[in-house]
């Protein structure tokens, strides 16, 4: 289980290998908000993601005999990424098990960080079987998205560095606000933050909101559809088995999010940080922006988790939103 | 004139006021380029440029009671909103004079920061005549863009804080590249790296090279337009009087690029670095990535300036410049 004895010994191993993102703040933001907006930036890390962080964490905890064997991870998005580019900086082969109509420029830059990408058809193949054939094959380590103690312990130094900047600005209590999927990140900050003036609150979009049901309910939901969001980044069956009960300890209430909402969230980091987001890591943003009754106190913190966004989207966006 | 003991004094003053902006850096800018490519972030600066710098250490370096009359500036653009944010926090009355065809939104920023505009009608008004009567009528301080000590000054502490941020990645001697108007922030940048392994280098658009001529010539050059390029920003009849005898002292060859170019850079600090750019902010990063043979060993380091950038300029670069 992750605790703070893991977390600051992932801390130590990242530091240097991973970036320690600004926090910002627009008094424009403030404006709209009606409280002080604290932007964690990490669409500014490695890779464009946090991901780099739980990737970075897992792939350094693994024994040398296993680095050289290798490791290899589900994904089409932003933990590839992660992952990808920690193997390759410990010398470890990677594969990553992509589906064959991912966006090819994902597929690219996977590959680019130094990846095997195997690629699988959604429609008549079976993404586990081809994962665990190649890694019982090869040896391989698997890197989970999300439910992995050694991933939330990486993810959890985001946190950490939420605490440190936001006493620097003299904030000793808001509530964080952490766009989530699989609650790898959500409960990983929850955890680094436990016994502070700092809660954390998961952020989900519209009809995609497991999360913020099973902190209300008590017990995991599913959601009714896995498709249909421009939030990809964030759209996952339900809670993780590791994260829900961290989530449930130490979370509080969830938040949901409109599509417009998010579109208009990135157009504002655009126009007021400068800073591209990708829909779903527009989504805390978003809540602390426009649902302002939700949240209480002076300040309130947002992480912008990821900024890997198309041209077409990002450019939707800001036509939609103009400033 | 501006030394290192008033950089050290002007960076006192900022501290806790302008961000730290990061050093950036993307494995797929580094292969474009032929070279690790470092992008000091300043359009994540308060206001979203490094004005903010140069307009928080003329204000602060006020005395009280001329503080207490205010201060004045002459600008359309960053300038103004550094002034403003500047005048401000420190509770001082400040004009800014503007042209009434300026961009809507950048009156409206201004104003929004405290700021006192003046309108003129650039055609039928004289800006100076206006200014100077304002500036008496009322005992304010001009603030002006580039040619003041304490705003030399107050540029030149990003200098300081890129050769920190690269000795820490361990690199000891790279080039510079600075975008370059009236030449502020390219002669504060070699004030500050002077005497050590890193050199300033002026970047500036086709067409509006005339620092990049003066210094091949050794004396002042004009350009011969002043309108007619998108890097609007960074646009200057001629190099500062008090800038170019520092930039002719101790910078290396100017850099020349297209608008294209700049166009291009912009397109990729999306992609690869989630930034916002300006096209006057990615002259820098255009010519580490685009002119490789002008460039010297196996480190560059580009400032990107500002990203005060409005969407329809920016969804151009995205489409123009697919990745």
């Amino acid at each position: 289980m992750t605790d703070l004895a893991m977390i600051r010994a992932a801390a130590a191993r990242l530091h240097g290998h991973v970036r320690r993102t600004p926090l910002l703040s627009s008094p424009f933001l403030d404006q709209i908000a009606g409280r002080r907006v604290w932007v964690k930036a990490e669409c500014l890390q490695h890779t464009g993601s946090f991901k780099a962080r739980g990737g970075w964490a897992a792939v350094s905890a693994l024994a040398p005999e296993a680095l050289a064997r290798g490791v290899i991870a589900y994904s089409s998005g932003n933990h590839a990424q992660g992952v990808a580019l920690a193997a390759a900086r410990h010398g470890a082969p990677c594969v990553i098990v992509m589906p064959a109509d991912a966006p090819r420029l994902k597929i690219a830059n996977t590959r680019a960080l130094g990846a095997e990408v195997v690629l699988y058809d959604r429609a008549t193949e079976d993404r586990d079987a081809i994962g665990s054939g190649l890694a019982a094959a090869r040896g391989l380590s698997l890197i989970k998205p999300f439910d992995d103690a050694q991933v939330i312990a990486g993810q959890a130094t985001c946190g950490l560095e939420i605490a440190q900047q936001a006493t620097a600005e003299a904030i000793e209590k808001a509530d964080v606000l952490v766009c989530c999927g699989g609650g790898g990140l959500t409960a990983g900050i929850a955890l680094a933050l436990e016994g502070t003036g700092f809660r954390a609150r998961p952020c989900e979009p519209e009809g995609f909101d497991d999360t913020a049901r099973s902190l209300a309910l008590g017990v995991p939901q599913r959601n009714a559809r896995l498709t249909g969001s421009i939030c990809d980044a964030i759209i996952t069956p339900e809670p993780g088995k590791l994260t829900f009960p961290i989530l449930r300890r130490l979370c509080g209430p969830g938040l949901v999010v409109s599509d417009d909402q998010a579109l208009h969230a990135m157009a504002l980091a655009f126009s007021r940080l400068k800073l591209v987001l990708e829909p779903g890591g527009a989504v805390a943003l978003a809540a602390a922006l426009f649902l302002p009754d939700q949240i209480s106190g002076p300040d309130v913190i947002a992480v912008a988790t990821g900024g890997n966004v198309d041209a077409a989207t990002f450019a939707t966006a800001l036509s939609r939103f103009p400033v």
